[in-house]
């Protein structure tokens, strides 16, 4: 019999009321003939509640203490779950990670899965129970309990369809699919049948927001087809997969603004072998996460250095600035946080010319400055000022057609 | 060094400012050179709230998914402790049930433990550290999580003191000690220092309610010394231990009533061989629990039956024996859910005579009217009119001047 795994979001499981919805998507499943297995996070605000509990007890807790305490969040939201289905005469059974030893490393707070015990589910599947997983945690080679990082039941969801060969995992969440663009900013922005994982990768780690970037990582690696769909609306929604060659014919498929970014500059760095290194090791101390690195020669013996930042990083990171800048010779340091950051994302920029071209005379023609320019295989990103962000998307998702993309992309096979 | 387990209650750690509090004990214990493990409930009304949930989704839970969801309240208790001894500069570390390998057997929401793995407690307590275990809760062989029943955290900490050899276990509670009788109702109800097991364990399942029943036996059996004391004043509390040759001295240690009792009475039952055990094997399995049986012949044929019960199980008892009734050829069933009984217990009785006559005086004296009367080894106990059960009580109390039993007993040695 064909597995599914289905996911559902704190959302989808924030009271009896929602249990009981998200308990009949997994009984239509069983009806279908599928074997489910169900995997749950935490049940509405329930993490940040647990946290601010911790954070009052100590600004610092131990990360170990931490994941035990935010585990049980999920524990709770599958033994309930499993009542649901109980109580609607389907048999459950419900598992920590610990029980279906989920291994991790040993990275608390952010740990990234090693091996599942596929076996221990296929087992209850055997018996006709529909299994039910708590999302976001594990256990190290030690037993600590460990959670993959916020979002990371998707994670759980997608590794669990890898290691049980599912035929499908499905991500329920509030909105309907992926979209092209933010629907709030564009209106006519248009839900996308189907999306490559190199897409929804860049989409995710630039804020799309949707899905977990390492749950699509995962996704990829491992070949699992994953439909990211409505738990309200009785609908399809966009199915995540490998690249199809249709997929070529739209260029850009997707666009985005991150905001809350800020950049720094370094002006006037000896430019000596080494300079570089010793500034994104100090602000790597610092656990700063960097992109968008853009090195210049200004002279013969001096550089220019820039990279963005989140803003909230932005105090750790000029610190770790300040500390490094005289033993690389920094003549001035410049920082900018009111910047925002527009991509666009698309498979089909591999092979075609002039997408660069046409977004940057969508922002000219907006009269919006581009403070910055970074790109990839499958995206361009600018820097813009953060007022104008907005209208940057606009234009951007006018100039690419993002209210028909969804049309040209092939359907769901 | 010498190793104490302190158990803390789901009041003493109900909030942040009262895990700090908990928190200081423990670092007394820590800074007075001992290693301590501590075992703590859910906090506050946590596991109310968590059965609340449950039974909005199904009113028959499914038990092995009630212990998965219940055992998440006190892993949430112990993680936060670490981190409250964390911020005070103490390094700790909490434990799961299973995680430390408490070994129960599969009898779920009322489990018994079989073994601990006390090695892994002990290899933390070698570094420094202070070990939280999470009361309550254990895993069966299969790996699944099992609970101990309510006030399971005492039978936790026991166990634990148990396995590891400890000097003692204390049980933080919001009252100083072990009384010989209600302080609500007799107000010169005096604390006791030293109470031996059996006392005690009369006690507790004549509902004096502070300590766990099984608690009382694993100590016992396990020959640990419990010392039951306030969370709240720095003050010693009552010991829990083997009987002393003084506390023979004492005839009566203490007295209680129960309340919410009813009593049934099957009339002329055919006194053959295999019919009380018929009665009682229905009572069974309809999971009533029966104390006080007492059956007296009314002629050569025929038997009067009679036990007491807890008026929760009422209608579930009188359903039993409508059903047996005629098989048994019982003449009629006569029910009173108007009675408490009133309970002396004392080791002392063993070598003494006259406890009889002096309770039944007590009573009489106060005008009483004593319905039936049971008794143990150490313990004699009559019931009586619910609306008499407290007149009783203070009768009975000032006969044994029960105001007095404290100073009599040994001091802690």
């Amino acid at each position: 019999m064909a597995i599914i795994v289905q996911k559902f979001g704190g959302t989808s499981v924030a009271d009896a009321g929602k249990i009981r919805r998200a308990a009949k998507r997994v009984i239509e499943a069983v009806n279908n003939g599928f074997e489910v297995v169900v995997v749950a996070s935490a049940r509405g605000k329930q993490t940040d509640r647990l946290i601010a509990d911790a954070l009052e007890l100590n600004p610092n807790p131990p990360e170990r203490e931490l994941d035990q305490l935010l585990s049980t969040g999920e524990i709770q939201s599958v033994s309930l779950f499993a009542m649901a289905l109980d109580a609607a005469g389907y048999e459950a059974i419900s598992f920590t990670g610990a029980q279906i030893r989920m291994i991790t490393d040993s990275v608390h707070t952010k740990a990234r899965i090693k091996s599942i015990d596929a076996e221990k589910i296929r087992e209850q599947l055997g018996k006709g129970k529909i299994v039910l997983v708590a999302g976001f945690q594990g256990i190290d080679e030690n037993g600590n309990i460990t959670t993959l990082g916020r979002g990371g039941s998707d994670t759980s969801a997608v590794a669990l369809a890898a290691a049980l060969g599912a035929r499908e995992c499905e991500i329920y969440t509030d909105v309907d699919g992926i979209h092209t663009t933010d629907p709030r900013i564009f209106k006519g922005a248009a839900r996308m049948d189907l999306i490559s994982y190199d897409e929804m990768l860049e989409l995710s780690s630039l804020g799309a927001g949707v899905m977990h970037t390492r749950a699509v990582e995962f996704g990829k690696k491992y070949d699992v087809k994953i439909h990211v769909r409505s738990s309200i609306e009785e609908k399809e929604g966009t199915i995540i997969t490998h690249e199809v060659p249709q997929m070529e014919d739209v260029v850009v498929s997707g666009a985005t603004i991150q905001k809350d970014m800020a950049k720094i500059d370094l002006i006037g760095v000896d430019n000596k072998p080494g300079n570089a290194a010793k500034v994104f090791a100090a602000l790597a101390a610092a656990k700063v996460v960097v992109s968008d690195i853009v090195q210049t020669e200004v002279s013969a013996e001096k550089a220019n250095l820039s990279f963005i930042i989140s803003t909230s990083d932005l105090r750790a990171a000029k610190e770790a600035v300040e500390q490094i800048k005289d033993d690389v010779s920094c003549q001035s340091v410049f920082v900018r946080d009111d910047i925002a950051e527009v991509s666009v994302v698309g498979v089909g920029m591999r092979t075609h010319y002039g997408v660069a071209e046409k977004l940057f005379g969508a922002l000219a023609k907006a009269q919006i400055n581009i403070d910055a320019i970074t790109t990839s295989e499958i995206r361009i990103s600018c820097v813009v000022n953060k007022e104008q962000a907005k209208d940057a998307l606009r234009a951007v998702s006018a100039a690419f057609e993002l209210d028909k993309v969804a049309q040209d992309r092939a359907k769901r096979g």
